[in-house]
């Protein structure tokens, strides 16, 4: 009976560790070491190898090594297999804190900052204060939710956007594309946090910037995926959006001479917001297989229909 | 009897809405419309005229418009007209966000990945955990104890150093200068927040960037005479500190080939962590007079020796 890690190797030399510490009966191999492959009963990856159901017959639990499961062909997984996202606490701090400084970023004109300092302009912009600036999130899981909860403090308005519906204390829950418009029409700060899925694939394109207030600002550290990046180009170029901080592109790493490296609008951070932190991941991963032999549900477990 | 405004004049314009809202029955004027000299009772001023006394010669209150009084020459000032320092709390807001955003960025490598953006380079760099992350604020008023309160979600270590002892729940307060080794020992995120006086000018210098652990971050949002320039660029340079953001210098602005304009590890903002929010000024500024007339204690009356 063997756990199997696919993933980032220097992270997986840590999960090695904490596994021997953890779990010293429970054999961890790290990609392509796989060893027997009938063994294998537990899978981590980012990215599955594409033959996992012939490879891997005795698989009983597939994990995500990242909060999302796009990167997953989720039709080449047996159907049988659970797969799981990674809902471990690590992932949701990192995330709360570079949301946070973007929001605030954002907020504060960092952005145009940035550019009149590589400009050598010493210039004051006007001052919008924090109840006057409305933050509204998509996406109202685990990390939305910390977001928004973190975000309280500083006294912005705070709306979300869900596909179904949610009721957060302080923060204006909207449901379902119908109530889009109206979210989008009273957000200045846009934070995209949704999973990507065929349903939300495109879906920061160049309507739904239209809705927001004129010189909004958005921030993606959903996936590149979400973003048709030649409407939010044309939305910075004409006003529409007054800035944005990028975390996520597609393709990744962004190429060469690509307009986000350039664009005096444009903050981008190499899909750097959150990790998964090895130290609290293995515990999730350990506490969702002892929670599988004893036939419980599984809090991570992805609905393979709505695809996360 | 004449209140006299002698600062920004767009924010002016909103004071003298807000006065004649508020108190309409004290004249307000906006500098350099002063009226009768002889009716001015009140003053307040970013830099105040040079010849006060002689110019003002009933003047009873003045009033920094900033949380500091460093700009002022406190020995033109009659020696028994109280100097009032802005503690209204619009400034510890705008403060405490841009303070919170920028101790976020230089924990995130902020400046770091803006230097990547610009050479088109996509690189994770080693994650830090805020457990690991000590944040050092020197100077524990108003503003150093809002911003340690809001930094306390983030999990930060933290860590204060004040000039007298101060003592605040979850924070390891440190006082006076035999302390200031071991405080800064600590430290991987420097915050100053100090008032500018004779005795903390050029505290920020090589000697004391030496004790911070290698590769501390800095930020600077007291005032530009508290650091000595040259020093921050050698430490930049040698790797004694990995990066810093500085909303001060001296002079602003600053000029043009300056090494704050163009250097990697720096992100520079032209002075505007916080400025004095014009509706809530206003109410502290009548309420200070209501409490002079009453002959009340003043809670934010500089102590002349001391110089804040």
């Amino acid at each position: 009976m063997t756990f199997l890690y696919k993933a980032n190797l220097v992270r997986g030399a840590e999960w090695a560790r904490l596994f021997a510490e953890r779990a010293p009966d429970l054999p961890f191999r790290l990609w392509p070491d796989i060893g027997d492959p009938h063994a294998v009963r537990y899978l981590v990856a980012w990215q599955p190898p594409d033959d996992i159901a012939t490879t891997f017959p005795n698989l009983e639990l597939v994990f995500s090594v990242g909060a999302g499961v796009d990167q997953f062909d989720i039709t080449k997984l047996p159907p049988h297999v659970p797969l799981i996202r990674m809902l471990e606490p690590g992932i949701t701090d990192r995330m709360v804190e570079y949301a946070c400084m973007s929001v605030l970023a954002l907020h504060r004109d960092l952005v145009q900052f940035i550019g009149q300092q590589r400009a050598q302009v010493w210039r004051e912009l006007p001052a919008t204060y924090t109840a006057e600036r409305r933050v509204g999130v998509m996406g109202l899981g685990l990390l939305g939710q910390a977001l928004l909860e973190r975000l309280k403090s500083f006294g912005f308005p705070l709306l979300g956007w869900n596909r179904s519906p949610r009721s957060i204390a302080g923060v204006t829950c909207h449901a379902g594309a119908d109530a889009l418009p109206d979210f989008l029409g009273q957000t200045d700060i846009l934070v995209c946090l949704l999973p990507l899925t065929s349903e939300t694939r495109g879906i920061l394109d160049a309507k739904l910037f239209a809705r927001l207030p004129r010189g909004a600002r958005l921030l993606n550290v959903g996936r590149g995926g979400h973003l048709v990046e030649a409407d939010l180009i044309a939305a910075l170029d004409s006003g529409v959006l007054s800035s944005a901080v990028l975390d996520v592109a597609e393709p990744e790493p962004v190429p060469a001479g690509h307009p986000f490296w350039s664009h005096p609008r444009i903050l981008l951070t190499p899909h750097i917001a959150s990790t998964t932190k090895p130290e609290t991941a293995v515990d999730y991963v350990l506490d969702t297989i002892a929670r599988h032999r004893r036939g419980e549900p599984l809090p991570g477990r992805v609905d393979r229909d709505r695809g996360y």
